[in-house]
Formats: C-alpha cells, sequence, structure tokens
C-alpha cells in the first residue's frame, strides 16, 4: 500500500515536471526580460504600463506586455528585476563634444571670446590627440551611462577613436567628425579632413552602435565650397551632417552683414539643409525659418543650460514644439555647462520656458520628457531605430529608482521624472539589449582608470597653459 | 647581555610612551576632528586650505588650520576624515514650506491661479494636520541633510511641530509660523495666530538650533493693521519676521491700484520693513526699492526655479550682488520647484542671471555660492552664527566628493561646486559639531520609515481631492 501510493506520488510529479518542461519549450526563447516595473513607453499613445515587462532578443524588442503574459510566453537567459523601479527608453543627448569632460571647469563665467581665444582653443591646440580624445571620451561616457543617456550625438577631433571607445563601451552615438577652415587637432586642412571622414564613414556605416557622421562646425567658420561639399558627402554615403546653427546674436548679425542672409537661410539657399542635418542650438531663427525647417525636415538640439551660462540666449521651443518639429535635448560639451547631465536638461528646459514664454503652462513634464527620448530621436533621424519602448526597436532601456527622498511621495510619472528624477536615481542601463550598468556598477568602462587618466590630463593641461594663467 | 639589551628596549618604549601621552595631556581636548580634505571657509579673505582641519568643541569651531597643526594641538574623541573631499559650510535654504514636500509633483505645468485654487489650497484644507506637517516636515529634513543643507528657512502651519521635529533631527532652521488673514489649518483667526506665535517663540528662543520667527503671509493677504502688529510683536520678542514681498508682476500691479504703492513702498510705508525681516522672492523692485531694501537691512531670499516655474519672472540678482545685499538662495516649497535642492538653485541662478543678463560673466561660480552660505546667512540675519568657517561659528559643515565622475577633473573648486557637483556627491553632515549624517547615512532620521508614512499620506491626499481630479 504505501508503495502504491509513493509510486503514484513519484507518478505525477513526473508527469508535472513534463509539462512544465513542455511549458517552457512552448515559450519563446529570448535573450534578456526586463520585469515588473512602470514601464513608459514614449510610444504614439504614450502607454504607460504598471507591473510590465519587455522582452530582448539580439538587441530589438521582441514583446511588451504586462510582467504575468511576457513571462508566459517567454522565457530569458536573464532576467532584470526592474520591480518598484520605472523603466524609461534611454536617454538621448542630441549634442556634446564627449572629449571636453577634460576641460569641465577650466575657465568659467568668462565673455564667449575670452574664454574660446584664452583658454579653450590654447588647451585644445596644445593637448587634443589620439589618446586625449580617448581618455576624455571615456570619461564622458562613464558620466553618461550613469546619468541613463544611451545615445548621444558628437561633434569633435579623432571621431574614429571616439567610435571604437563607444563601440567597446556598449553604448549608441552619432559621431561627426568635423569639418573647419582651419588645422586642428587630427586634420590640417581640408582635403585631411574629408579624406579622414571618407574612411570614418566607411568604416562605420553599418555597426550596430556607431552612426558615423560628418560635422562642419558652423557657417561661418567653413565655405560655402566646402559646405557644398560636404553635403554632396552626405547624399553620395548617406552620412548625418551634424552642425551648430545660429547659436547666437552675433553669428545672425554677422551672417547678415556678410552674406545678406541669416545663417538658415543662407545655408537653405546653397542648398544645405534636408532631413539629414542634425543642426545643434538655433536659438535665434525666425517664424519663417521654423516653417523652413520643419519642412525639409532639419534636426534641431535646443541646449538650455551651455545657452545659458553663454549667455546666447532662449531658442524658441514652445512654438517648435507647436508646430511639431524634430526638437531634442543637449547638454552640450563639459566645458560649458559643466557636466552631461540629461536630467538637469530636461528641468532646466521645462523651468526656462514658462519663464520666458511668461506662462507656466509650456513645455510641461512630458514634453521635456518627449524631447530627451522620441523627439530627441526624430532630432537625429533616428526615431524608427530609438527613443520609445516599442516592439523592433533597438533595445536602450534605462530603469531607474521610483523612491528616493527627492522623488517621494509620486504623484505624476513624467513630473516625477522631470521635475524631481536626478541621475543618481539610474539604476541599471542597458544598451542594444545589453546591461552594461548594473544597479550603478559600469560593466564596461572601468571607474578607477578613468579618474587616474583624467587627472593625468588635468596636471598635463594645466602646464600646457603655463602656471599662473588659469582664473582663479 | 640578551636580557640587558631587551631592558633597554623596555625601558625605550616605556619612555617613548610616556612623553606620547605627555603629548597627549598637553593638547587641548574638543569633541570632534574633521580631518584632512580641502577646507572652502567663505571667511572674508575667501580662504581655500588644502590638507586642512578643524576642530570643534561644544558646538562651535574651535580653531582652522593645517590638519597637521590641528593635530599637533587638539585630541578629539571623535574624528572624521575628509581626506580627498572639499568641507563646506552647511549650506543655507532660505526659503521653503517643508511640509509641502507631501505635495511634491500632485499638480504641474498649470497657470498660478488654477495650480492653487484648484489643487493645493483643497489639498491643503483637507489634509493638513500636525502629524501631516510632522511627515512632510521629516521628509523634507532628510532630502536637505542628503544633499548638504544644514540650516533652513521655512513659512508653514503648525510650526511647533516643525520645530519639534527639526531639533529631533539635529537641523538647524528659521521657522516662521504664518499669519494670513484667512483661517487655515491651525489658527482660524488672526487673534489665534497670534496667541500661537506668542507662545511658539517664547517656547524655542534661545534653543541651539532653532530660531522661532512669525510669518506674515505676504502684504496682500494680511491686512496693514495685522502686519503692523506683527511688526510690534518682533520688535517686543525679537523674532525675525519670515515673509513673501514682490514675487509677480501682478502683486505689484494690484498694490499700486489699491495702495498707491508697490509692495515694497506700501510695507515701507507702514513701517513694516527693518533688518530682521526675511523677504522671499523680491523678483520685481524697483532701483530705488534695492537702495532701501539696503538701507534698512533687509534679508532677500532668490528663488530662481521656483520663480522660472511659476512664471513669476527674475529677480536683479547681479544688481543686489554689486550693491552688497544680504541676498540667500532658496528653494521654496517643493509643490514649486519640485525638490529641496540647493546645488541645483546654485547652479540654475548662475546660468540664469548670465542669459537673463546677457553677460557670461556675472553671478559667477563664487558669488553663486557666497549665496548658499555667508551671504544666505546674512539673509537670515545669522551671519555671526553661520554661514562660513570661521572659529567661533556653530560648527555647521559639510563634507563633499571632489571625483566623483561628474566633478572630474577639477580645476576650480567655486567651479566644481557650482556647475559640477550634485547632492547625491554630500558624504557627510554635522550641524552644531554633530554628526547627522556620516557616509550618505542618516543618523537622526530612518528613510524607510518616512518613505512608507509619505506614500501613505499620498493615497490619503489622492482620495481627499476625489479620484481622477489630478492632472494626468
Amino acid at each position: 500500500m504505501i508503495i502504491a501510493t509513493r509510486l503514484i506520488v513519484l507518478m505525477l510529479l513526473i508527469s508535472i515536471a513534463q509539462s512544465a518542461t513542455m511549458a517552457q519549450r512552448r515559450k519563446t526563447v529570448v535573450d534578456l526580460i526586463v520585469s515588473g516595473g512602470t514601464v513608459v513607453t514614449m510610444d504614439g499613445a504614450r502607454r504607460v504600463m504598471d507591473d510590465g515587462a519587455i522582452a530582448i532578443k539580439a538587441g530589438r524588442i521582441e514583446a511588451i506586455g504586462r510582467a504575468s503574459e511576457i513571462g508566459q510566453k517567454y522565457a530569458a537567459r536573464e532576467v532584470v528585476n526592474a520591480t518598484g523601479k520605472v523603466v524609461v527608453p534611454g536617454l538621448i543627448n542630441g549634442h556634446t563634444h564627449v572629449p571636453m569632460t577634460l576641460f569641465r571647469g577650466l575657465a568659467d563665467d568668462l565673455d564667449l571670446q575670452e574664454w574660446l581665444t584664452k583658454y579653450i582653443f590654447p588647451a585644445e591646440a596644445k593637448n587634443v590627440t589620439e589618446e586625449f580624445v580617448r581618455v576624455g571620451t571615456r570619461l564622458g561616457l562613464a558620466e553618461m551611462l550613469r546619468g541613463g543617456t544611451t545615445t548621444y550625438c558628437d561633434m569633435y577631433y579623432f571621431e574614429d577613436a571616439i567610435a571604437d571607445e563607444t563601440s567597446k563601451a556598449g553604448m549608441r552615438a552619432v559621431l561627426g567628425e568635423t569639418v573647419i577652415d582651419f588645422p586642428v587637432a587630427d586634420n590640417k586642412t581640408n582635403a585631411e579632413a574629408m579624406t579622414y571622414v571618407e574612411s570614418f564613414v566607411k568604416k562605420w556605416q553599418g555597426n550596430a552602435l556607431i552612426v558615423p557622421a560628418i560635422a562642419p562646425h558652423a557657417p561661418y567658420t567653413v565655405s560655402e565650397e566646402h559646405l557644398k561639399a560636404v553635403r554632396a558627402f552626405s547624399d553620395r554615403t548617406g552620412a548625418p551632417i551634424v552642425t551648430h546653427i545660429s547659436e547666437t546674436k552675433r553669428e545672425v548679425d554677422d551672417s547678415i552683414k556678410a552674406k545678406g542672409a541669416s545663417p538658415i537661410d543662407y545655408l537653405n539657399r546653397i542648398g544645405f539643409l534636408n532631413n539629414r542635418v542634425v543642426a545643434a542650438h538655433v536659438v535665434w531663427p525666425t517664424e519663417e525659418e521654423l516653417v523652413l525647417l520643419k519642412k525639409l525636415g532639419v534636426g534641431i538640439v535646443h541646449n538650455p543650460q551651455s545657452n545659458m551660462k553663454l549667455a546666447s540666449g532662449v531658442a524658441p521651443v514652445p512654438e517648435m514644439l507647436k508646430e511639431d518639429l524634430p526638437v531634442g535635448l543637449g547638454t552640450d560639451g563639459a566645458a560649458s555647462n559643466n557636466d552631461l547631465n540629461l536630467w538637469e536638461e530636461m528641468d532646466t528646459a521645462a523651468k526656462l520656458h514658462k519663464l520666458i514664454s511668461k506662462d507656466p503652462k509650456v513645455v510641461n513634464a512630458e514634453e521635456a520628457f518627449e524631447m530627451a527620448t522620441i523627439r530627441g530621436a526624430r532630432a537625429l533621424h533616428l526615431e524608427k531605430e530609438i527613443g520609445s519602448i516599442e516592439k523592433g526597436k533597438r533595445a536602450d532601456l534605462v530603469i531607474v529608482d521610483l523612491d528616493d527622498l527627492n522623488q517621494t511621495p509620486y504623484y505624476n510619472i513624467y513630473s516625477d521624472l522631470v521635475y524631481a528624477t536626478k541621475a543618481a536615481d539610474v539604476r541599471t542601463v542597458i544598451v542594444e539589449g545589453r546591461v552594461i550598468m548594473r544597479d550603478r556598477l559600469l560593466l564596461t568602462l572601468n571607474e578607477g582608470t578613468i579618474k587616474a587618466d583624467a587627472r593625468r590630463y588635468r596636471e598635463r593641461i594645466i602646464r600646457s597653459l603655463g602656471a599662473g594663467t588659469l582664473p582663479e
């Protein structure tokens, strides 16, 4: 009798195990599941899903749903528990000069001309090498990842080295190699620069993480002939064009004086603008120029903190949003900010435009968050790939605390994210389906080495400028 | 021979131990020494001392010097090692409504009138009790301490409970009990309010941490008669007066219409203003009014983020600094900011005024840091007690990381503190010579309980306003 009972129990157990295995077999196997937590999708319907989950396969989002549904349908090699936290699309820093982190705080509170000619340009001339660029890039990548930025758009020198460091760190970027009409660190002539860009774009095009681009510095530092060549290069290769447009009133006035047209008018006249251009700043456009930029599909990147610190002016962002222009947010370089923190840019953007418009309703929290995610993706012409949590998109996800003291209590998810969340509240970062920061530990970058390298460069930079020349 | 050698060694050891003990005996015994680190004193000479140390006794600073000097002269029961970090005066949040942390993000991006009448006032009417105030205060104290704020100036209801919570947490505050011409949570009539204030001030005056104050809400919500009574109360007791002045253009226009004078003119005419008044905002003063405020010694608190978010305008801070007015920085309540983070206020103040003045040199990093420390102390009329690290002052000190990624590399201490340091970089907080946060762990407040209490109030507040009434 006892033996019979034992036998029945054993058979039952085997049967249960078999059906469990079969259920497991019926499940689709994916690489990673992020489960639990409030998922802020930023999709067209702006769905916010409590207790959601995301299945990820081969770097892309395979499915989104309730945690229980996803758990029934999918099995994963790796599960990240996001319970009690919020899962958002990776933030997009639309404009920076990442190696300039090494000049962070080198010389602040100065006139633009003094700042550039007395400190930044000499510091660059004396220090920027490929190794400098690698060290500064690693520092900037580490800072951005710890703040939940998964994609950034850059303009600097030695972009091939930046691409190498960025892809090694597993981060995503649009990287624009600078073209400018004077000798710079990596290329001494326009011909050299165009040769560099040619091989740079060829090397990186098709890479899952890196979008190589060409970056004519600005309409006042690159000749019409060279701008037209940049455009022809972009047309031929499909590479995006990253540039600065209409950052200061002086730039506009000078352009009108020299060329009889504002920077935007002039660039349009020479056929430079199109839907592969990413224009940083656009602080001083006219209403007609906004209509034109929209028609042409030019991406715009708003850098509120940099524009404030350098006293450049205020971009007409409420108007841009009203007309649904593709405008994202950027930090600009760390020399003019002084950090690479998109949470502060969102907060500042939302507050600044209320003040300037004298209307506390403009640039609401959801709109500010949009600018750092899906609208920022549109600014970089990458809205089909990133910027929201949707099936088929690249799996760039950020898991953020929702109960730090500065976030407590929480009533509205967008208010919480934009006005109360800090970079330090970011816990885990996933890019292209790969966890690259887990519970604030960077997995692809060594913080200690990065800091030691940066301190070494600091000494070198101070020496290069001569003792006692730095502002107190 | 061996025994003799041993004896000699033993005697030598005893002799060394004796002289060490004697040296120890010759040292002055203090309670606490903070040793190592870069000390940013904010004293008159703006001394910044590398490898500095501070000896603390009975809540006050006994001595400041090189770590080696202090180590030779003083022995302490407790030593805090600040090596590799920066030691700054505790930050001063010059204006807030601390229990309003419980309304953080309740209703954002609205017109001021709609925000107040549809959400904040009903939420207050239905929820503010002494218990609410205690819970909200603990939440705000915890947030402020974790961000390195050691002193705050408050205006709310049940300030006696706020004083109780603040002193229990070991934090410093100027606490103004509200006087307003309509029934509020704690007092239903002016007579009740004046009675409350009378016993509140009597109870707390002379406390080492708490400065009790009277807080007439604003010149447009308190009658002339009641304002004069407030002034008489302050004259009789020496209690400071905390109030809002000239926050919006509308307030100024209404005042001119109703009283034939701007708020500042009107308050001066009725003899209300003096060097015990702390005026929040002062966004819309004329040049003559600034001269007047200076002459009278009125303290001013600038709240850049709140003024931006509510589209109130921009206070003429560069002019205030030029005339050396006592102007500090405040966060305002968390319902209109949405945090209690002075690092962001410093950063915003420095950037905002550059933009508005079209001059990137105004409100430099040192001046912004001043506003959060020694100039903020002047705004609260406490410059003899706090705001700088000087012999004889209260020992309110904050130890901050200097090598977080966002601070790397570092060239200038004030740039680093204002433009690159975050609240999360604060490690240790000392108030009145007592360590109340050690290596980010709060020693006098229980974070878990605070969060649980806040979440409970959140549910209650949502219910009180009726389901579905909150903005999405």
